[in-house]
């Protein structure tokens, strides 16, 4: 089958064997497959990846339990026995792999294969283009996990990318008033009335307070301590995003002023796919460009252009 | 009055006005005082500190309600009109003074001046030497606030010193089990049968194991980094020391492994004054040396060295 290689050199299209049946694992032949900023950073040499990127797909299970529908998967594949997994926890298993990040070839290719359990079937009033938003979106409304029962009047969004776009969406469709810092206002309106666009860049000086929760999306190395500055005592900061580099931080602050930093990564499916169901977003306007697989190169040279916002690769046959 | 003062050149013994009566606050005489970390770091320049370092007290209230009674009391004092305030949380006001670290002088003195509402009447079953431990006691019960109602099997404890092992107690008193790292052995019997002393250098090799709860009490910039790798998936890394140098640090598996960094400093005082009056812990076998005020000076040379647990400035007449 063909699919996008990342290696030795610049990522490139290649013929690679198909995934073979495993026991416990369907597999998938992939009919979209969104790019991430991860995956830029994977083809920068993060993680050391090397093989097939790709974690925000849908498809059709080829076999397997949901054999003929059309899904969606979540991206950890734990070993099934440790205790993370054991307790219904695979996201944190030491030994799991990760589709397209970690031992585990992605959706960048004609067909991959994920554990049967993590597979969920994609409601029919959610196309492909939606669908192919899961992922992301399950990782913007983990934010909520990090809340727990604490609802803050208002919070602040550092970025205002795919990512953070998402992010401001999940913490106003709870009600949440949000300021959205970053360098495009004309976004603010896609993620609803409670979003508010600072239309400020980060260079910048600080927003004119502190808030009860911040959320970095931006990927910005030197958000993290700026992000830090604007977060109120007792407050929360949420970091998003994973940077390559070690980031200098004075600490002192956040012991003295009892901040909470908390780091979020995935999150659970089944309410992204609801909210999508339901209309209470629709991610396809954050769609900017879609390359057939074979050009998959050159949708990953759009990405990583500055204030891009969705790309996709069309893998139809 | 005689007093300890922090100003430009070494620490020294000198005169200073007694403190004058002010609407809504007490007048204390102090009785004894202990030296804790911050006052060694504030007489290095921490904070840019002018004054009378001393925040870990018991005294006599001349005044005030509590007038002839013996008291200690919480170091915040607050505007009183702000949003902090009004919510009862004086000690994130953005005005506040902090007693002999912030805008208030301190407890090496003869007398010093807090608000009405920061003292608190220490029960009769608790004498001189175990109040004064109130503060730090206190500061060290606000770690189980960081857990919510989460109690791990098992914690770790980064540092056998006067704060690591108050740390120790409070966590073993609540029946966690804990691990406590650190040079010193012989001290983890104090801390109670719950505490099993790791003996080992931080500079080793690390503990065979990750913990759901960690938390740094030992005051090394370094520390953090390991304290995180020390940290397991979804576990808490909780800092309870001001370091004044920036500490670089890889935040992509505090991110990936989606773990809790939190600030935590003071605490309240009344389940501390508590534990005291019950006896759940005996502090005074912590007590290594106790100097007049006029060597309070060399009382803050002895508990710089290495090793040193606390010490104590005798302020009675």
């Amino acid at each position: 089958m063909r699919a996008l290689v990342l290696g030795d050199g610049a990522p490139r299209v290649d013929r690679r064997p198909r995934p073979e049946a495993v026991r416990g694992e369907t597999r998938v032949r992939v009919l979209l497959a969104g790019v991430c900023a991860t995956d830029l950073a994977l083809a920068q040499g993060y993680m050391g990846f090397k093989g097939v990127p790709g974690h925000e797909f849908v498809g059709l299970a080829l076999d397997g339990p949901l054999e003929g529908r059309r899904v969606v998967g979540e991206i950890n594949a734990g070993c099934g026995t440790c205790g993370c997994c054991r307790a219904g926890d695979p996201r944190h298993c030491e030994s799991r792999s990760v589709l397209g990040i970690l031992g585990r070839d992605g959706a960048f290719a004609e067909e991959l294969r994920l554990p049967h359990g993590n597979l969920v079937e994609v409601p029919d009033g959610v196309d492909d283009d939606a669908a192919t938003f899961t992922e992301p979106l399950a990782a913007a409304l983990a934010l909520l996990d990090c809340l727990g029962d604490a609802r803050p009047e208002r919070a602040l969004v550092v970025g205002d990318g795919r990512l953070g776009l998402l992010c401001a969406w999940a913490l106003a469709d709870v009600g949440i008033n949000v300021d959205l810092l970053g360098r495009h206002p004309e976004r603010g309106a896609w993620a609803g009335e409670r979003v508010r666009h600072m239309s400020r860049p980060l260079d910048d000086r600080p927003p004119p307070r502190r808030y009860p929760l911040v959320v970095e999306a931006c990927g910005r190395t030197d958000a993290v301590a700026r992000a830090l500055a604007w977060t109120a005592p007792r407050g929360t900061l949420v970091l998003k995003t994973t940077g390559a580099e070690p980031v200098l931080l004075d600490l002192a602050p956040l012991v003295v002023d009892e901040i909470r930093l908390v780091g979020s990564r995935c999150g659970r499916f089944e309410p992204a796919l609801a909210a999508l169901a339901q209309g209470r977003l629709d991610p396809r306007a954050l769609i900017e460009g879609r390359y057939p697989l074979e050009q998959a190169p050159l949708a990953l040279e759009h990405a990583a252009r500055g204030g891009v916002l969705k790309i996709l690769v069309d893998i139809t046959p």
